[in-house]
């Protein structure tokens, strides 16, 4: 939705500023002023004012060609730390960074074992303070922990309204954890992480209808309409993983029947290796272990992983097509980690179901790519949705 | 899209308020002030304009209790006429409407038969000229006409993209009718045409994410973002009637396998016969003759009717459910010439597999009905999209 309040526009305009100054690293005012379309007036008091806050400063300005030399803008990586946290299904990562967004240190925790798994929401808080007190031993220099939990989440109470891994509901994991590390914490789920991602990487595309697509344990999609989720008429659009691509198809976890996830989240792929090689020794170690195996099968050319990603993609083809046919976007970026270790290979398989599905129009105007940035992406946007709210915070306080 | 610039917010207050007064037929300034949430300045100022254009009228005032009689507005019938033109496969249908939107006159013409049949965009142009003679002998009268033509339309060149029922590209409707006569013309689809047409019946949608889905010979579904139709990234979105239930299914005609148009389109219904009991009578007299077998026989408890519509309604289920778990609507419209036929009964059988398929929260936030209005929504939505550009047209150029 495009920002409707004074109060909105102020915030977006925050916000596109601080993501073109780290897209641009380091980034002019004139140069702000003409990506974002924005008035000087208005770059250049946000910029006073972030200045001001020890959030930006400038750097020594470099002359090319024969122009007047600009100041420049960058993050201050003294401002503080943030950290990013992506809780999974099969893993935690813990991430802190600069303010500049520079990765300081990164612990990640496998919970995919039976003596290791994530049982209550006691072990989660238990796990995750272990492992932000590895990344910030001195929680004093954290300015705020975002955190990316699966489901569906209420940012606004912070709530995980529904993670369906674990069955909770209503749980109040921001206040949790805030009142136990004396710390702002900020939840949302990991599609809204992937978005604010892309939208700190890719400031343009705030101006597009476009997709992020996370292929995990779960699968799922996130629709930005004009640059800004699109959340629909009860905070939960974007459940493509649950849509059928099969009628009487596989039974899925959700209850339904032949849904994209059923045949290409991580358990459906351990599924076709079950149907292609019964027995196959990937499928006995758990589903990380099994889309590793298939990573390395693809690569050296093994038989079974290529018949199993062939069945998957095309299933993932008819699926992506149906998003394409439907919400039309500019383009799907992939993420997940499911994606991370077989994404190009599950791509190329899905795409001639795409060509073959899509109508030629919104065909044409589709671009379809892997995220492939170094770290961890949600962390990242966890991090950076933590940065934006306490921005936002002390903003619009500051503006009143 | 929500409005962003100052002609957009301008162009959405008047067709609110227009939208208002049709809806409250006929209602008060502080009645349009207390729905909208438009300040009394902005009602007053627009109403006023419209009064002076002759739009509008006042009518007497009625005393209801002890609250002062307040002047109601209301649509001024003797400001002209609007023509609405429903473009489909297998009839023609033009309805001639006063200024405050009443049925004046109406004609359909069949065009199903093999001596009828559209072959030619001149074919199209000579019934058009014949019917509006019908509806509107004395041209002078008509202020606008408004034309629905399936497919890919350009509404603001007025051309006919791409008309898949013909294979027509880049057809320049708008242009030759409006010289041919001399009369302005709007051209743009019927899914848009039900929109517009819904936010003149209930005008509160605007406030809505929600969608209209259109069951004829084609199978689409136009999507609202806060009221706006949403166009997607190259102003094909809500291509759903191409979006796959069934891998590996039925051949549509777009290209592609296992649509849901092509098993619910008129056609499909048709196939869906042949299976259950093949070559029976329904079958040989065309689509338009099989839907109303269909509706015929289900109203008499036939049983070959039965199986088809239970048949067609678990792919129709599936569809809608993926509609309902990726865009998450408030509510979806059923309208259209086979939804006026066997909207029920397909409705009825497409229930459990939406209950089936669609995860609770998007599923308890949408409700689903068939369009039951009198007389035809697509004709009245372009007649509505004709008078709403006239007017735009008008109110524009007058606030310069
Ligand atoms: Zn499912
Ligand atoms: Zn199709």
């Amino acid at each position: 939705m495009a920002p409707r309040t004074a109060a909105d526009i102020r915030r977006s305009n925050l916000f596109q500023v601080l993501r073109r100054v780290f897209a641009g690293a380091p980034t002019s005012r004139q140069e702000i002023v003409a990506q974002s379309g924005l008035s000087m007036a208005t770059v250049a008091s946000i910029a006073a004012e972030l200045l001001d806050a020890g959030v930006l400063l400038e750097v020594a300005p470099t002359t090319r060609g024969k122009g007047r030399p600009l100041t420049r803008l960058a993050l201050d990586p003294e401002y503080g730390s943030f950290v990013g946290v992506d809780v999974a299904e099969t893993y935690l990562h813990v991430t802190r960074y600069d303010a500049a967004l520079t990765e300081v240190a990164s612990v990640r925790r496998e919970v995919d074992g039976e003596d290791d798994r994530v049982r209550s929401p006691e072990d989660l808080e238990r796990h995750l303070t272990e492992l932000l007190a590895e990344v910030a031993p001195d929680r004093s220099t954290v300015r705020a922990v975002g955190i990316s939990v699966p489901g569906l989440v209420d940012d606004e109470t912070g709530v995980s309204v529904y993670a369906p891994s674990w069955d909770w509901r209503g749980l109040p994991l921001r206040s949790t954890l805030s009142e136990r590390w004396s710390l702002p914490v900020h939840l949302d789920n990991p599609l809204k992480a992937l978005m604010v991602s892309e939208l700190w990487h890719d400031p343009g595309a705030a101006e597009a209808n476009w997709a992020v697509v996370n292929l995990g344990t779960g699968v799922g999609a996130a629709i930005a309409v004009a640059g800004e989720l699109y959340r629909g008429a009860s905070n939960s659009a974007g459940e493509w993983g649950h849509t059928t691509v099969a009628v009487e198809g596989r039974q899925c976890r959700c209850g339904g029947t032949g849904c994209v996830e059923a045949y290409v989240g991580a358990p459906g792929l351990v599924a076709f290796i079950d149907q292609v090689a019964p027995g196959h020794p990937w499928t006995s170690l758990g589903e990380t272990a099994a889309v590793q195996g298939l990573s390395e099968g693809v690569a050296s050319g093994d038989e079974v992983a290529e018949q199993v990603v062939a069945a998957a993609g095309a299933y993932l083809g008819a699926g992506l097509a149906n998003l394409v046919n439907t919400v039309n976007p500019a383009r799907i970026v992939f993420a997940g980690w499911v994606s991370d270790l077989l994404g190009d290979a599950l791509l190329a398989a899905a795409r001639p179901g795409v060509e073959h599905q899509a109508l030629a129009r919104p065909l044409q105007s589709v671009t379809m790519t892997r995220l492939t940035r170094p770290g961890n992406a949600v962390a990242f946007g966890a991090a950076t949705f933590a940065l934006e709210a306490s921005l936002s915070q002390a903003h619009t306080e500051g503006s009143r």
